[in-house]
């Protein structure tokens, strides 16, 4: 008896959008967009209810979902997925990342984690009984260091876990990150698991490096993407896994219990809308437009800009600021200001506290410019 | 490394409505019904993401489906929950089952399961190190044998999970099980999972005795609720948990790591739907017709009946047929005469077989009309 995730509080996305809600702030903390998905995907969604797509899904997901999946995916990366055997749908990125810890780690394994890291993949390294080897990076690249990395190995290290582009740090994986892991999984039972749910948020005509495309990585690889994030429907729960076909039947075996099937109407109607292959290679010049006008508005404030090559975040340091714990600090610009964002403290394990804010700007013109306005007073 | 679930193969839902499907042949085997919703719950759904609640909905759930969950349980149970603390909303009732079981199963538990039963909660249990200690009940009537629980009880008792209205077997929990099952939980750390995703799904004028109603026993209790089968949405993946406060924040730390929140336009336009009480009071009526009108045809054919107090099930005895196995009786049936069951060795652990195949009649009265007709040729 006991708790299960006995050091486990809410998330800092539920406590600062419920924050930013009572005292009806801006909200920049939890990452989703403010305005609204295209009419054309609701009304997709709407047809597939009226023509009675309401009854469960096949269990790995509707099979045209995984199709569109597979053609973007071979499209975009050169890598051919195969619909049956290696792609299922999840209810969303975080029920993929769940379930492939689940699947993956036993008890004792070890499982390399780079901070600052999303919150949900220790709690499930833990719950299947494995332990987290972090690595802290650092503001303001936060560069993997590999050389730890390679320390950190053991053999019984199980998974080693990416996230490209990154969140919170906006960073993405380079070409010289990509040698330097495939060096070190080489001739070793290492899986990896790549969150790449923001994979079409990458600026500045940079390239976004899937594990996808590297056939000597990709056959160790857990890839998680996300239609919420890619279509502004981060409420609609809607994910996906990419895995070879042995680590997928693992996958599936643990999905078919954690939800068994994903909302079928979402299912049926995203897969027609990814018909239009405008409707994801749009989505960089989207948001780097949103990047460009919050960072040229936020360089009028008294913060210290972080880079940004991904993601829907962008960082800010205030430590010439001030030297509030980032946590209060975030608190209090809330109260203060009226404008929410997330301590980045709460993404290092050990509550490393850098000083550091995040700001979510998947936001509407104007939201960003009414939070400019208000941050620019502090 | 291996699996995580070495024993786990594809669940027999998925097995037999590909057959049903590649064979062309009427699918009486998964529970889900054949015909549409309500167009106004279409339409509610419709509105809400046109209205753009389409980003995350609150970790617990959207508030308004809360606060109408809350209400209807009072009605029904006469049972207080609190929408903040006591009431969480879940991705169908397979992940309320999973989650509870994650929240509360600790390795070398024990945990009580009646057989047949729903093929998640074994799995689920092993893989949180847990031990399922199993209690078969035989066909007809699948009585639980009481004196025999006690003897499975020990101090590492964890659990009871209990399922009614009871999938496959269509029966019921009595006064005389509640007070029996109260009499042995009495002065011990066991808590109960009870799964009532049928709920509404009970005939003859008979009572549906939810743990909600008895406090000693709700104070123990998760209870599994579904509105995919509520509401004939069984692909929309919306369910809930009801559990008193310090076990439900146990459920939501796992919960919102498993999916974190729940599709937010369903639940917006659920939550409208629930305050017009009819559309779950007419349930018991509209599935009653149902039973009455397959059980009916179904005593025109060799099969035996098996009786039916709630459910979207008929069960069938054949052994005075034919003394093949279940699972292939169910096949061969499907490929001879069209009609898919599900064979109910199938939620036996040790795969028992009482020559019992489960039929689903939650489908458009054409639909079993053909399926009658079908099978009066065997
Ligand atoms: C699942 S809530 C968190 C959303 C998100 O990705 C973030 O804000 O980091
Ligand atoms: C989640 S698929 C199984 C549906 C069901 O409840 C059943 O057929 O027993």
């Amino acid at each position: 008896t006991g708790s299960k995730l006995p050091h486990t509080g809410t998330t800092i996305f539920t406590v600062m959008s419920a924050l930013a809600n009572d005292l009806g702030a801006i909200n920049l903390s939890q990452g989703f967009p403010d305005y609204d998905c295209d009419p054309q995907l609701v009304s997709l969604v709407n047809d597939a209810m009226k023509n009675g797509y309401n009854q469960y899904a096949p269990m790995a997901g509707w099979l045209p979902l995984r199709e569109e999946i597979a053609r973007k995916t071979e499209k975009l990366y050169g890598a051919v997925y195969h619909p049956d055997t290696e792609i299922t749908i999840t209810s969303g990125g975080t029920q993929a990342i769940f379930t492939a810890i689940c699947a993956a780690i036993h008890p004792n394994d070890e499982v390399i984690v780079f901070e600052p890291a999303y919150d949900s993949y220790a709690p499930a390294i833990k719950l299947m009984g494995g332990t987290v080897k972090s690595l802290e990076l650092e503001p303001p690249d936060y560069r993997i260091a590999w050389d730890m990395v390679k320390r950190l190995i053991s053999n019984r290290t199980r998974m080693i876990i990416l996230n490209s582009p990154h969140n919170p740090t906006a960073t993405i994986l380079s070409e010289s990150d990509i040698e330097e892991l495939a060096a070190i999984v080489k001739n070793r039972d290492i899986l990896i698991l790549s969150d790449e749910v923001y994979e079409h948020l990458v600026f500045d005509g940079q390239t976004h490096h899937s594990m996808a495309r590297y056939p000597e990585l990709r056959e160790r690889s857990f890839i998680v993407g996300s239609f919420g994030k890619m279509f502004h429907t981060t409420g609609w729960k809607l994910g996906y896994c990419l895995a070879p076909a042995a680590l997928t039947a693992e996958f599936r075996k643990l999905h078919q219990y954690t939800v068994f099937s994903v909302n079928t109407p979402m299912q049926v109607g995203v897969a027609e809308y990814l018909k239009n292959e405008n409707v994801y290679n749009e989505l960089a010049g989207f948001f780097q437009q949103k990047r460009d006008y919050f960072r040229d508005g936020l360089s009028q404030t008294r913060f210290r800009l972080l880079p940004c090559s991904g993601s829907y975040f962008q960082s800010v340091s205030y430590e010439h600021i001030s030297d509030v714990k980032d946590t209060d600090y975030a608190i209090q610009i809330t109260h203060e200001y009226g404008v929410a964002s997330i301590p980045v403290s709460a993404f290092y394990s050990k509550g490393t506290d850098h000083k550091v804010l995040r700001f979510c700007f998947a936001k509407k013109q104007e939201t960003l410019e009414r939070a400019i306005e208000r941050l620019i007073k502090l």
